[in-house]
């Protein structure tokens, strides 16, 4: 029996790429549908844990995700590395402390967060249904088979130029269906189904050391087990990440060379015997193994992660695959699924002025260099593990060269009409770079003294922010400065503002059932796809109302104002963290202050002078268009 | 129609203090009803917020509590007070921070909450359901019509000595049923049925003043309005309390004498009219109130809140009644239950050698005292906004010189079985007061590194806590001290140990869908009624296996060692609360260390020197009586 039907965007693999990509077509109101041939959801193993921005980006998605997580997971905070002496005995040798002194200006309040990918999946589904009130739900066992597509539908954006057969297995009974769809993406796996489809080639190599990794519950005196820790092997070098619920994750080479066959014929007998002794002189034992696998290293990526048409995409393990030591597959998953998401959702919504094309090609543009240099860094990275008697100084040197890129903070994204150096002022922020994610500070809000960081100011909606470093307020000729860049917010050209009517918001915007802002009221669905957020380093003294309309925000004639828009930068006494050196930590004149444009995954599109107003409308124009007529 | 049946604890009154006292009996599986006569749940209205360590228990609650709270209520920070010149326009003349430096030593995690009694009242009705799988609801509707006491079972810990006629309205049916109970616990209110039934007297007096108390979205251009403030009026002073979502509620004397029928007779019209202009020379208007009620100030307390017998109690406003400008009431509410609650389950669940009456006279002794205090204090504070031109510097004296006891943390209780101070040694520790309870610091897990406030670690589930502040473990000298004293908690004497076997846990222990330690696996039920915490101020180089077993706690053949019971003050580089100044917040000798015992409410019973084990013995033997044989 084959039946045919329609969704706007069909999801090829439930993993964290494909959720996360589920996560923004569900928030902004979007048909979808996720399809993953596993029958069964995953409980046990495979990734285990989050870089910060990984963990930022989480939090930004709302529905109490970063609640769950924080409650759960276990943070990466040192890193303890372990040499074996002549007697094959183990010693320590070396402790790292992953933070440096917090006391200093921070850049993110999230840690490195050790959690199974299995509860990080739960995590993301059970946001997509409360947002769409439990109406989008996994598909599971259901494959993907065939792939239709009409070129010649490409440009129709009412059009659905893909077909895709799926089957799903459903009590002894074989159904197909053909989906129609107008954006498919395939986030299917190392041996992604959608990548062959399309004839794409991966590139890169295997070793054929054989690893393993367990999940055990330990039974042992080894003094750092519930420490991230390295210790030196006859074969390599094994790694041990605490998890949560007092689990722990090793990774072990096994010193067998083998192809992929060869694999299956390693035993958790085998490994199990193998990995005890060599913690030696310490007893180390388990009575319990939640998960384990055998796998050899290796490292590929995929020639391209789009079709030229921008309706066909990959994301995640079918772009690249990498070694489980590394701990950055699923991050650079949801990063390539994140970027990809709102993308798809501006092309999908946004009116015919919008060059869909230039928007959804810049996927391809940042994301495949990301791809390769993480192939690139993991090689790298695997190599020193596959040798017998790396010295630990090498491993934390290395560790240190890659950090800002594995901790997914200096992501720099090339030029495209979305990012735009060209009419950029990077001087004016040494610290926010045009190009790479928003650095977090913990700031105050004007009206009540409450104290929030940046990033919880700046939920994942799809909008453009406007982040108005309005400087020292309390100063005349700045507050000059402000107020004239305010005006020009608000001013009619051709009869819409940019701040307001230029680009309306074009999402229904399903609601989380946990929004719930302390400082507002709920003033319903956003009216405009830009948002301004202002942080200012004047006093808390000034009322409110002086501040320019532009940046209090609309008067709602049941709640009147809007007090949550406007930050400031100050020390508090009744929070370390907010010790008023936000702009410190940015590189920005505390008096004369930037603009800052942020695009909807919060990495840097445009920097510029309070009276850079034109370029700032200009950067808008080259990818949006003219003024959108409702 | 009438029906008989029987239930352990029946609670008459399901408001704050009511719904406490239900979460105890929840948390240790004892069969319980709440019943309240109000039909309907409450949505707006009444009290507006807690204290820090009303916040404090609600978090060692569990269930996610905290959480909700967090995201939900408005932290106070700051006053803002008002006067008023001869034109009738206000001006504000001084500014109060609530906080202190942080940066110094800090008392407790946690700021006074904003947040409406509605959505206390639901989040602690949730955390019950998630305790009972949702098998304990509240049953509204419901009045108490009747009380018969059987005094002649009161000693008979079978028998159900209390019989309570309820009549419930279902369907234009009229129903009664009478419940028989071994505990009966009136929440029910300044005009109690129980307090009543009983005979009890109250005292006190009302003022014939009417204020009015508004929860209204504020459309109005006064500087403070995100700030708690206090404006002069020509009748008093009014109050105003920003709220979550943007409420804001006022609380301004109206200037009319009256008796508590005329209270009827005020509109929101008039006070509304009323009210607008005492902000002059701001604008200030509403277009939706949420609530609003008139009411005369006065304080009563009860003369008793405890039957002599021990199988009745009062609590709450049943016991003592306020003003609600001193926003203490649902504060002494909470914490009367809380007092009451573990120890009713302790006498409901202990075996014979308990000393029951010991146990439950203390509720007595340790409360009322507060409620007389309250009424002290209230009249004491609504007598200077009572009158039409007080400095805030008075305010603010006044303010600062109850505040230890408003914020609830320096309630010292007085001696008694479970108040141990004549074999204390207070020297010890000057800042852990026997009789308070105890002051919460930031350490790390010895383990892992990773950082905790003390009361995160500190569950309320009706366990006894010795807090072994070990010193310098690193220290040879004091290493055998802490190895002498954790071996007497492990040693036998007449067939059981301290700290295993004399006093097993007797609760089954609800456990909560939301308890995920990150850092422990399951362990199941605990299996004693004492547990130990050990903080000390050592290194973390030590393995934890070179700690002694009892302050390591139990092998567990699966899961292996727990980690989570050794916590360290020291400095931590990525947190700035970790400070590494527990030990000096407490006043405790570093090196030296001192034993503390916590009761399930974490009021400090008893305070000693490692050596003093036969004095801790003591203090449990005092009130627990010998060894319980299962």
């Amino acid at each position: 029996m084959s039946t045919i039907s329609e969704t706007d965007v069909l999801i090829v693999g439930a993993g964290p790429a494909g959720l996360i990509a589920a996560w923004w077509m569900a928030k902004c109101g979007i048909r979808l549908r996720v399809i993953d041939k596993d029958p069964n959801e995953l409980l046990h193993g495979r990734a285990d844990g989050m870089r910060p921005r990984t963990v930022e980006i989480l939090d930004s998605m709302g529905s109490r995700m970063m609640e769950t997580i924080t409650q759960e997971s276990f943070p990466m905070l040192s890193s303890h590395n372990w040499m074996r002496d002549e007697d094959d005995n183990i010693q320590r040798v070396e402790r790292l402390d992953m933070y440096e002194d917090h006391r200093k200006v921070l850049a993110t309040p999230f840690h490195s967060q050790a959690l199974s990918q299995g509860r990080i999946e739960r995590i993301i589904q059970d946001a997509i249904l409360d947002l769409t009130n439990g109406s989008v739900v996994v598909e599971r066992g259901v494959a993907a088979l065939g792939l239709e597509y009409d070129q010649s539908l490409e440009q129709d954006h009412s059009a659905y130029p893909i077909a895709v057969t799926i089957h799903k297995q459903k009590q002894n009974q074989n159904q197909t269906e053909k989906v129609k769809a107008k954006y498919l993406i395939g986030c299917d796996g190392a041996r992604s189904w959608l990548r062959r489809e399309l004839g794409y080639k991966t590139e890169g190599s295997n070793t054929n050391t054989i690893w393993v990794a367990l999940d055990v519950y330990p039974i042992t005196d080894y003094p750092d087990v519930r420490k991230p820790s390295s210790i030196q092997t006859p074969k390599g070098t094994m790694l041990m990440i605490p998890r949560e619920k007092g689990l722990l994750r090793i990774y072990v080479p096994m010193g067998i060379e083998g192809q992929d066959a060869e694999r299956d014929t390693v035993t958790l007998e085998q490994a199990s015997a193998y990995v005890k002794p060599l913690f030696k002189p310490y007893k180390f034992d388990f009575e319990r193994c939640n998960w384990w696998s055998a796998y050899s290293l290796g490292q590929r990526h995929s020639e391209r992660n789009r079709h030229d048409g921008n309706r066909m995409f990959l994301a995640g393990d079918s772009v690249h695959n990498n070694s489980p030591l590394i701990g950055l597959g699923l991050n650079v998953s949801v990063h390539d699924a994140w970027n990809l998401g709102w993308k798809i959702a501006m092309a999908f919504s946004c009116p015919a002025g919008v060059d869909r094309n230039a928007i959804l090609s810049t996927y391809e543009a940042e994301r495949l260099p990301i791809a390769k240099t993480l192939v690139h860094y993991d090689r790298n990275w695997t190599s020193l593990f596959n040798k017998a008697l790396v010295e630990p100084a090498v491993f934390i040197q290395r560790y240190i060269e890659f950090r800002n890129f594995s901790d997914g903070y200096r992501w720099n994204y090339p030029d495209s009409r979305l990012i735009n150096r060209a009419t950029s002022k990077q001087e004016l922020a040494s610290n926010l770079v045009v190009g790479e994610s928003f650095t977090h500070a913990r700031v105050s809000m004007h009206a009540d003294g409450q104290t929030y960081w940046t990033c919880s100011r700046l939920r994942a909606d799809g909008r453009f922010n406007i982040i108005l470093l309005a400087g020292d307020w309390d100063d005349a000729q700045q507050k000059e400065r402000v107020q004239t860049f305010c005006q020009k917010l608000e001013e009619e050209k051709d009869g819409t503002s940019l701040l307001y009517t230029r680009y309306p918001y074009p999402w229904k915007s399903s609601s989380s059932f946990y929004n719930y802002d302390k400082s507002n009221c709920d003033r319903g669905r956003p009216h405009s796809l830009i948002n301004i957020l202002t942080i200012h380093t004047g006093g808390d003294e000034t009322p409110l109302l002086e501040f320019p309309t532009a940046v209090r925000g609309p008067y709602h004639y049941l709640y009147g104002w809007d007090y949550s828009r406007i930050l400031v930068d100050m020390a508090r006494p009744y929070d370390r963290y907010a010790d008023g050196k936000a702009y410190e930590a940015w590189g920005v004149d505390r008096r004369k202050g930037a603009v800052v444009v942020l695009r909807p995954d919060m990495h840097i599109g445009w920097l510029g002078d309070l009276e850079d107003f034109d370029a700032l409308e200009g950067y808008f124009e080259t990818f949006l268009g003219a003024a959108w007529k409702e």
